[in-house]
């Protein structure tokens, strides 16, 4: 079993390194950066939240840097990226927010299983899942000098944080890591498109 | 001695962890930040330091991760502050001052015990209870896309500095853990409030 | 021979976190920065890079905390760039980039030999590498709320890159570690001169 678990974070992992990292070159190659400029911000897009969330549960050292296949993935990524952008810019907006949904749903599950395989418990969890999904993002934007996304706007890291408990219920009624973090990464997908196309916010503090 | 140590620390950090996740609340709020974006910074500005500060000194996982009150107790701060923020914006900032006064005494005491319980020298140890005091504070800064406050400004990574120094050095004439901790911490906090009340400042270059 | 690459490690993080500690430290003093700011950016730039490449690679606790001697380098360097920094300034630009290409070349070298030491696969060992040498620039860009200047121009990432792939090849091919660091070095160190003065840059996509 808990092969079989390694086995489906290793595949989530990898596919949503290679979503995020197209998404991370976009960003750089619109905010002028260099060849160098954009490997950098599609690795840090692609594997930052992964990083992150390794450090924090003592996974030592990170998948990122343990396993080659990660930043190599990610800078194929960012030099095809690199190379088609006018045919990758091409892309309509709405199927790049519907792949970008799918890489946070990989991701939250990815970071949901690992943190849970490490001893961590649930509500921390749950937090990993998230932090695994958004980190990336937020890392790129640091670097870009801007206000984290995340942090201003729509329901994208509480899709992630609320697919992370819906797998975690599903474990804990005894449902397998598979089934789990399939329904679960249903739940993150579908909550952030209807967010997306509802044009759902949360509340701001009434002032 | 050393649970006793270890409760001290306990205390220290938790109450640290309310103040700083209130104050972060407020700044996120400020910032026109929705309710997650009020939680990350909650959370960030509470627990930033000690999570920097485990992961240099190699306490792995992270106190914040490991222990989940901390992050609990962080958002429940964020989500009071959310709610009754109009009430709490009513607090005097002198009080606001005071409370974070302690809360930076309380963090540098909490890193200092730390880092001394993990085995790093004097030196570095003072470092630590400087990191944890402010760490949360810079992370906080930097996610706003603002040069840190206190790399601009006042005596208060000092006041961390000067209470941290204290402390390790009552440890080495003798003193209690419990005692050094306190004398440390009323230093910082003198030192703090005195800084502000009086306008003092660190040199600049002259240029 | 353990031991020997040991301290050439040693020797070439001490020289670089020197010229590091200073050149952050110009840059605070130039951003009307206080003295704390001025001490903080001169750390972080010195010892930054090598605080991520020991988190990434689990060398924990990094030697920036380990061994007191690193911060207090990084420390006095600061303290003596704030008060001597008009005859520091006073230097010529070309001498100042001539020492930050060496402290780039000695930080990617011994970047690279750490990361070998601990086990880490050659094209991630690369990264290591070009992470020490450029990590702390990064962070102080990052603190300073600015896009770090590696990211927009100039190839500099890109020298340390190559000076580490060369070391790493030399290794291969049954060079000494010192050998391999010294050619890697050199490399690094000539095409980073090489490109400022003949003003070569990375490739732009194009719109």
């Amino acid at each position: 079993m808990k092969l079989k678990t390694e086995t489906t974070i290793l595949a989530a992992d990898l596919a949503g390194t290679f979503v995020f990292a197209i998404e991370g070159s976009l960003t750089a190659i619109h905010g002028g950066l260099d060849l160098l400029g954009v490997m950098v911000v599609a690795f840090v897009t692609a594997l930052g939240g992964g990083v992150i969330r390794d450090l924090l549960i003592g996974a030592s050292p990170p998948n990122a840097i343990r396993d080659w296949r990660y930043p190599m993935l990610a800078f194929v990524a960012g030099l095809l990226t690199f190379i088609f952008h006018t045919s990758i810019q091409a892309i309509p907006a709405s199927l790049l927010i519907v792949l970008d949904a799918a890489g946070l749903s990989l991701f939250a599950m990815a970071g949901v299983e690992k943190a849970v395989l490490f001893g961590i418990r649930p509500f921390v969890a749950m937090l990993m899942g998230t932090v695994t999904g958004v980190g990336g993002g937020v890392i790129r934007d640091i670097l870009l000098a801007r206000v984290p996304l995340i942090l201003l706007t729509d329901i994208y890291a509480t899709a992630a944080f609320a697919g992370s408990f819906v797998a975690l219920t599903c474990r804990r009624y005894g449902l397998s890591p598979a089934a789990s973090a399939i329904t679960g990464g249903l739940v993150c997908f579908v909550l952030r498109l209807v967010a997306v196309s509802q044009g759902w916010h949360l509340p701001k503090a009434v002032s």
